[in-house]
């Protein structure tokens, strides 16, 4: 169950990630799940809100951009970025972004 | 029904909007629909993305910062957003963002 993520002052980072899915499970669930945990220990992690009706929009907060480097080559989820291109989504966009006022 | 926002070669700005609802509608679906319209004819407005379930987020997509403060400022919108405040968020955030890359 998500919630408003509570953030720090500006500035900090903000990954988009908007998505559209495939029919199916396909391990997606499971692998939602599997995710939770490696990337909220990345350094640098914030927090995450996402919801998911017809598109799902899952948007992260980072401290700086290095730490979005970081994670994006975690090796467990590269295989979970490989099997989201091959299997999970029709069709995905990923937005990195400098928070730079909030209230 | 929300698809993913075709948006320009970065930077441009995301405006993310997370929102938790209070009970009730209390004409918050008329609101929105009749917002839409003014929203996507504002200059610099370039797209919007949005999806609900126990928290809503709304990303809208913008060419520079000055269409987001005149969206802000706009009089439909002043009303839409104090009845926001006193009615139909329980809680709420804005972030204000700029979009360097996306893939």
């Amino acid at each position: 169950m998500s919630k408003i993520a509570q953030t720090p002052e500006p500035p900090y980072y903000a990954v988009i990630f908007t998505s559209l899915r495939t029919e199916g499970d396909n391990g997606y669930g499971e692998m939602t799940e599997r995710m939770v945990k490696p990337a909220s220990q990345q350094p640098g992690f914030l927090g995450v809100e996402s919801v998911r009706e017809n598109i799902g929009i899952t948007v992260s907060y980072w401290s700086d951009f290095e730490s979005i480097k970081a994670w994006k080559q975690n090796a467990e989820h590269l295989i979970a970025q490989k099997q989201g291109r091959e299997v999970w989504y029709k069709e995905f966009k990923t937005r990195i972004s400098k928070v730079e006022n909030h209230d």
